[in-house]
């Protein structure tokens, strides 16, 4: 149940509610709102003077559901928006991991020359041997904060656990939960208490409805600035690396109010099939596209199948725009 | 391996040769063409004076594969083409099944005030159950066949077992194998012996390249006009009725000379989904798409939930156009 | 719904009330019943006076459910029974496909020494190439029914097309729905038609309800001798053929009434994993296992990875009897 | 590759050695051990006069391969040794959460009137929602170190994230990963650095793969006592919680080391099918069985429909005995 206080309501009062509804307390919008299990069906007896409005739910998708909201949330980040009244498609680009000053450079000199506004790059990677390249870490993130500083990007990073959220936030603008860390309560809720978006990947073995319960771990901690990033599902089928669940994407936009970002790299996991995914989902109307790009592809160090090289990402940029055009969007 | 015999070897001395490769023997543009297991990697030496070219192949993916033919094969149905030198994106529609003669009519002249020229609707039901609504058999191939006559469409239905494939042909333009049929070694045999276009779907719990080896138990038995068409797999998501294989279709576009027909309906499940998937579809270029829309889908005997109404298809048509455009395609 | 009328209905009275509830008209046991579909859930007027009970259900698993009939439905074939008041769990081996009268004769000897009565040999093969062997036909089906003679076994085989029912009724005693025509309902109607015994593959792709609607095809046409069969689900688990589903199993236990028979050689697809699974399935008190056992493995035409040679067997076979013993079984 | 050091290398000179071969260093059994990516495939010469032998892969399974060690590594915790030379099946039962003291007594008297020795109960719930319970945290911690203490019991329980690790080692005997943290590397890492047994559950969407590589995080940490629990994989089957995959479980057992646990409650989702899948596990002659069992399951705070009342697993328990005896194991 969601629980609108009245804007007489002040934070004293409002704490001590949502101790009476065992609810958790934000501020969103104009006033104090609780929230507790969907199984509540009825307003407690208490809170009925002090209720603005009041919403019942059939399941905990609550916060994040167009039931609540019937309209996208904006999230701003940098001097870009996306959902709300806007109708831009961002696209965010950027090689999988930072491996070198150089290569990172690049990367920014490109997406610069394109009028690309937001780097991606991964410092933390989440592999799956221990054995693999780990990525930079730190020395990474401080790349990235230079090249922020020196080209006004905006930069998204992944975080691979908890004790990394703080320096991410100091040194990027988007907070990137992976999909292997979509589970992670001790991310999702240092997520919560932060104010920078998160962009939240849906684990790959994950249910839309998991999915959506996880961003309510974040929205209920307080922090309304987060974006859905669908980037492939595993099935049965092992000719692509992951599959790419588009019919997802249709059911989060019905039934959610959270901007919808699409990863089609990770999904495919070979660069030949990327520009026409990254075509369909830009027909689709979704506020994003993250997609993997490297200077020399055959020679990153991880997820080196899938990464454009720079000709065959301004090639494919260059048939977005109409793409967009047609369907009433913007690509920024 | 794919064995081009000469163009001066006659039918006779090309059963004859095909005996010795214990192989296919069809006849595929100009030349007699042989086709055994891809597992034969050298050409028999008896065969070697009366051949022209040779393929060899890592899997059973041979006559369908772009190894063999670069280019997409054409596939001409009433006065449309798709593949080939076209660049015609065919919209295919038509309620789930045949209910009655005013509904069949009411789908007909929606087409025509469309302008859409092929019709589908099945009269063979592959239902789950035998409790279920089974179609209307041969009385509804006979409605189908009057509206061919009357309103110039071509026409395409699902057979469900061999037996049917004859009636099929007689009252329709294109063959549809649905996708609890692709296996069925009955159908796709009888297939290979006609004429006809064959519109192949894939299976929902089948892989990539098993749906391509059943195109070739048609492509092998000698009939090249084949179209396969993807329309969701199943997967661990439930929300929606499949999960669209959009990378799959990338795959798809890649490795194969088919034409690609993406059923976006029966992968949602979901009439609200529809059109943007239709729209994603489009945008990556396919050769058509397959859509179910019903007078009334509220009162459709079969797929109700999934069936656009009359309206809400004219608001999609008319978005597809500017989309198609911006990748160079038309629809028809 | 099922409505059972009262013994003093005779078979025309029957068929008129058949037509009246637009039913499925069978004789069960020891009087007419009327099925249609769960849908239904009031009794017409018109049947009250002649109906002794009726069973109303959620959905379409009726005939099979254990809502109907409490005991697992006993199924003979040959000198065996499985289910009903048996504990029996009987062992059904033999080689992936009929290749010769020297290999089955082998086979057939090893099952005489072994005690077992009931062999399993493939003479029509879906496969998935049509590059691959395809089995020995009806060539094979005779060898079969040479086997049945000689050494009184009880033959299974599998059907690929609804042609092949007759013959495989001549010259066997189990007829045998592979896991890629589960759906096939030219197949399943004509099973339903006859009286001998139906071992049902579960589709690989297939939910357990659309599993249990196939085997209501058979059982509302008429034919109450139908079994079961797990034989591994498609999943994104690649390092094993399939995923043997004794979760599943577990379901259809507690609400069908069918007798299970359990096929680990198919979903492990590797020899050394299949004792195993077989000694769990035993364990599990399933009423029967199918195994793959061939003289010479390593040169079977089809499934070669899979199959015990005839010393793995052995040692199998000798494990499974004390298994059954202590869940109060008995091999058969 | 895998490099055993001579014994008469001392540990200054392992770690000069692990920095030339950019290895983890580890002491295995006798002597120091380096490991480094399986795309390694050829002795460094500097290490060659230092070198036992050494091992190379086709992936990065190694230390848990039983290319490396082909005995099942032994694991200790009280006084139950699983694996090595031991033929023991140990039985890990209790509630999913620890409710108060009068719960979690009641199922220590349980335990101790069974002669079971192992209690497993949650503290830090990895729930899917915010608004559902989230387990007593450190104040349910101090009830099972207060049960161990009392009852003797081994204890083993739950880690959510990587900073509960050092309380859980304080209060417990067995660190458990569950199966939303596989890929949790804050918490693999310092589990390798840990001395305590350690059960990692397989992520729900997992491959074998990555799962046995999630085990080699912790092995090349340090840490050799590991054990794999299988639980469930989510396949397109909702009818059961998941699908338990015991093919999976074959598969284990041929190619690693390491003990196999089975956890047949989650894979189930139901009490009605538990006592069969934990048969079936038994017969295949596992090092254990993971059972949620509860005083009053209708009340249970968590996974109510799962797990089994004190009668059940009673009556469960006498099962086991027999079928461990026909494999040659003993149920401990």
């Amino acid at each position: 149940m969601i629980i609108e206080l009245k804007d007489n309501i002040d934070a004293e009062q409002a704490t001590r509610l949502a101790e009476v509804a065992r609810a958790f307390l934000i501020h969103d919008g104009a006033s104090h709102v609780l929230i507790n299990s969907s199984s509540e069906k009825e307003l407690p007896r208490e809170l009925e003077p002090h209720t603005e409005q009041f919403f019942v739910f059939a399941d905990d998708m609550q916060l994040a559901s167009r039931k609540y909201r019937s309209q996208t949330r904006g999230v701003r980040f940098g001097n870009t928006v996306i959902g709300g009244d806007s109708k831009n498609t961002v696209v965010i680009a950027g090689p999988c991991s930072v491996e070198s000053e150089a290569q990172i450079r690049q990367s920014s000199n490109l997406l610069r020359e394109l009028g690309i506004g937001t780097l991606r790059a991964g410092c933390y990677k989440p592999r799956t041997s221990p054995y693999s390249f780990q990525g930079m870490g730190l020395d990474g993130l401080k790349l990235l904060g230079k090249m922020r500083d020196e080209f006004g990007l905006s930069i998204i990073t992944e975080v691979r656990d908890a004790s990394q959220v703080d320096e991410v936030i100091e040194h990027t603008d988007i907070i990137q939960i992976g999909a292997k860390a979509m589970y992670d309560q001790g991310i999702l809720r240092k997520c919560g208490k932060a104010k920078q978006p998160v962009l939240l990947k849906r684990g790959f073995g994950s249910t839309l409805q998991e999915f959506v319960q996880a961003a309510e771990f974040i929205l209920s901690g307080g922090n309304q600035n987060v974006m859905l990033c669908e980037r492939g599902i595993r099935t049965f089928e092992t000719k692509t690396r992951f599959t790419l669940d588009l019919c997802g994407v249709a059911y989060l936009k019905e039934h959610t109010n959270l901007p919808v970002i699409l990863d089609p790299s990770h999904a495919m996991g070979y660069a030949y099939g990327v520009a026409d995914l990254a075509r369909a989902c830009t027909a689709m109307g979704v506020d994003g596209l993250l997609i993997e790009v490297h200077p020399t592809p055959a020679c990153a160090k991880s997820d080196a199948s899938q990464q454009l090289d720079h000709r065959q990402f301004k090639d494919l940029m260059a048939t977005l725009h109409p793409i967009a055009a047609a369907v009433g969007r913007k690509i920024v």
